[in-house]
C-alpha cells in the first residue's frame, strides 16, 4: 500500500513555519506531539543526498518544550532523569533520557539548561508536560511549568555554519556542540544551539514568538541561495545510518534507557533523587537482557517499517526491528533493532521477518555514519 | 491545498483492525494517541448519511485505556475529576472531565468502573498515562497504571443494535445508555458499552487482545450484510452537528471544563479531593467568560478548519471557531466555536475570518442533532 492521505484539522497544529513548508512543495507529513512534521520535500532519498552535500532549513517545531521555572527547577530536572545534571552549566545542552519510576523511558529529549532556576526541555513525542506537571503536583514543588510560544528550527547540513553566519553573524561559528548562545535577528534575541537531528553538523534555533518564524525562514532561504539551501525534514535513511532513535519508534515506555544503548547518559549511581533510579541500580549494575543494534538486512529494498518486524533465530524470538530503509550510501538496507543478548554481538546473523518475506541480517558493530 | 500524505512508521500504532479498514477501503487517517484512526472511507458526506440510516464499524482503538486499579485507585480517580464519583457503580460508565491544578482540561474521556478498585479511563488524544503516572508517584498512592492491550471497536447506527444481538445476543439489547455488561465472543468475555462518539446511537466493544480483533471485526461484517453493514468511522459532519467535542480541537489546556459547556458533569462543591477543585471553585460560582457554542456559518460551503478561525464583532475579537463543515441535512456550515459573554446569546450575529474570507455567522440555541 501506498501512503495513505492525512486529514487536516486543527488537533494536528500547524506551525510558524507551515507556510514555507508547503510553498516549499512539501509531500508528505507525519504527527509529533500533535503537530505537522515534514517528512518529504523532493523524495526520501534526494532529500537525503542534498542533506549530505548542502544545506537544509527544517521545521521541526514540534520539538516542543517544556519549561521549567522557579526555585525546584533544579530539583525537579534531576527528579526527572538518571543523568547526573550537577556539572550542567548555563549554555549547556544534554541529550537525557527521562524515566518513570520503573525505569521505563518516557521520553528523550535535549534539556537546555537557561539559567540556575530556568530549562527548556525539547520533547520527542510524548506529552512530557504531564508527567513533569503530576510529579510537580504530587511532591508539591515551588515550580513553574508550561509549553511557552517557543519553535525550533533545524539548519543542517555542511553547509550550516557558513548560512547560519550569514544571518546570525561570525558569532554563531563560535558555538561549540551542545551548547547554546543568544543570537538576535531582527531585534529579538533566539537561542541558537549547536545541535540537531542528523550527523551531517548544524544547529537548532529556538525561535522565540510565532510572529518571528516566517520572517527568518525566508531570511535563511534568500541567504543560502548560492548554497543551495532548501527545505527539508529529519530524514529517515541519514537518522538510520546514524543511529539516531526515535522514541515511539526504536523504543517505548517499556524499554530502559540501557537497553536503548543510552547507558553512557546515566550516572545511576550519583543521580541522587531520581524517581527511576532504584529500578535502574539493578540495570546499570547487571546490564541489560537486550539492547539496541545496527541490523544490516540483506536483499534489495525492504518495504516502509510500520510495525515492529520479528527477529529470530532458529525459530526462536529474539529481537524486533523497528526501523528499516534502503541506504543508497552503504549500498545495503540498514535499520535498528532490539536484540537479546545471546544475538547481539557482531557479526551475528538473524532472521528479519519483513512483510515481503524472511531475511537474513547481520549485526552491526556500530551505525554506519 | 488538498489533503497532504502521511508517512507511516511504527510510531503511528497500527490497531488490531488495521487488516480490515484497510480491505474496507480506508482514503484517509487522522493520527491520535500515537495511533492511527480512520477519517475517511467512501467519501465524509457518503459516511455521513450512511451513519443515518445503517450501521458501521468503527476502528476507535486509538481511544486507549488507562487502567488503574489497587487500593488507591478510587480515591486516584476522585483527584483526577471535579465530577463527583461517590455514586458511580460498577457497570456504569462517566464521562468525565479531567484537570490540572490550575482547572485546565487534560483530556475528556469516558471512565468505565469495573469494580470497585478498577477502572478503564478511555481517553481523548492526549497522553493522560503521564498525568495519572506522575500525580500516582508523587502522592505515593497504591495504585496500579497501565495501558492494557485493549483495544474499542464501535458499532454505530440506527441498525447497531440488531447487529450486535446478532454477533452478541439478545443481552446487548438489554444494556443501558452509558452502562456496560460482559458479553462472550467465541470464547473470551469483552466488556460492551452502550456508549460512542455519534448521536445516531450504539455500542462500544472493549476488544480484549490483539488477537480476538480481525475474527471480531469479520463476525461484524459478516453478520450485517443485509444491514448494509460498512466500515466507518468518527464523523466529521455528524459531531459537529451533534456537538461532540474534540480535545484539541475545540479545548485544550487553556480551558476549563466550564467554558466548554461541561459545567453538568462538575460537582465542584462535592468532589473532594480533586486536583483543580481550588481553582474551580470561583469558575463554579462565577460563571466562564467565554464558552463553546454551536454556529451556524453563512454562505457556500467553507474550506477544512485546520486552524482557528477568529470571530469578530465590530472588529473586536470575541471568540474563535475550532471546527467547521458544510451540513448537507441542515443546509448551512455548521461549526462549534469558543465566543465571549457578550456575543454567545442565540441570535448574536458574529463574523468568523476563514481563508476564504470574512463571513456572518448566527449563534445557535442548540446543536443540531
Amino acid at each position: 500500500m501506498g501512503a495513505p492521505l492525512l486529514s487536516p484539522s486543527r488537533r494536528l497544529r500547524r506551525t510558524p513555519f507551515s507556510e514555507g513548508v508547503e510553498a516549499a512543495g512539501v509531500k508528505a507529513y507525519t504527527v509529533y506531539n500533535h503537530m505537522l512534521l515534514p517528512t518529504v520535500f523532493r523524495s526520501v532519498e534526494e532529500d537525503y543526498h542534498h542533506l549530505k552535500e548542502a544545506v537544509q532549513v527544517w521545521d521541526v517545531a514540534c520539538e516542543r518544550q517544556v519549561e521549567l521555572r522557579g526555585p525546584d527547577a533544579g530539583r525537579l530536572m534531576q527528579m526527572l532523569t538518571p543523568r547526573d545534571l550537577r556539572g550542567m552549566l548555563p549554555g549547556q545542552c544534554y541529550y537525557m533520557p527521562i524515566v518513570d519510576e520503573t525505569g521505563g523511558m518516557l521520553n528523550d529529549p535535549v534539556a537546555v539548561k537557561l539559567a540556575e532556576d530556568r530549562f527548556w526541555i525539547s520533547i520527542a513525542d510524548s506529552d512530557l508536560l504531564f508527567w513533569v506537571n503530576g510529579v510537580a503536583q504530587g511532591w508539591r514543588l515551588d515550580v513553574l511549568i508550561d509549553e511557552p510560544d517557543i519553535s525550533p528550527l533545524a539548519v543542517q547540513g555542511p553547509k550550516a555554519e557558513e548560512l547560519m553566519a550569514r544571518v546570525f553573524g561570525d558569532a554563531a561559528r563560535d558555538i561549540r556542540f551542545f551548547r547554546f548562545a543568544p543570537l538576535e535577528f531582527q531585534g529579538r534575541m533566539h537561542v541558537v544551539a549547536r545541535s540537531g537531528y542528523s550527523k551531517q553538523g548544524g544547529y537548532e534555533i529556538y525561535v522565540d514568538g510565532t510572529d518571528a518564524g516566517m520572517p527568518l525562514w525566508n531570511a535563511l532561504m534568500e541567504a543560502g541561495k548560492d548554497l543551495d539551501v532548501h527545505a527539508g525534514c529529519p530524514n529517515l535513511i541519514e537518522r538510520v545510518e546514524s543511529g539516531l532513535l526515535s522514541y515511539g519508534n526504536d523504543m517505548t515506555d517499556d524499554n530502559t534507557p540501557h537497553e536503548c544503548g543510552l547507558g553512557r547518559f546515566c550516572n545511576t549511581q550519583s543521580a541522587v533523587g531520581c524517581i527511576g533510579r532504584d529500578a535502574l541500580l539493578r540495570v546499570a549494575k547487571e546490564g541489560p537482557v537486550q539492547q539496541i543494534r545496527a541490523l544490516a538486512i540483506e536483499g534489495p529494498r525492504v518495504p516502509v517499517c510500520d510495525k515492529w518486524w520479528p527477529v529470530t533465530a532458529r525459530g526462536k524470538t529474539v529481537g524486533r526491528v523497528s526501523s528499516a530503509v534502503w541506504s543508497p550510501d552503504f549500498d545495503t538496507n540498514v535499520a535498528i533493532g532490539m536484540v537479546r543478548l545471546t544475538h547481539w554481538d557482531p557479526g551475528d546473523i538473524v532472521e528479519v521477518h519483513t512483510p515481503d518475506g524472511v531475511r537474513p541480517a547481520e549485526v552491526q558493530a556500530a551505525f554506519w555514519n
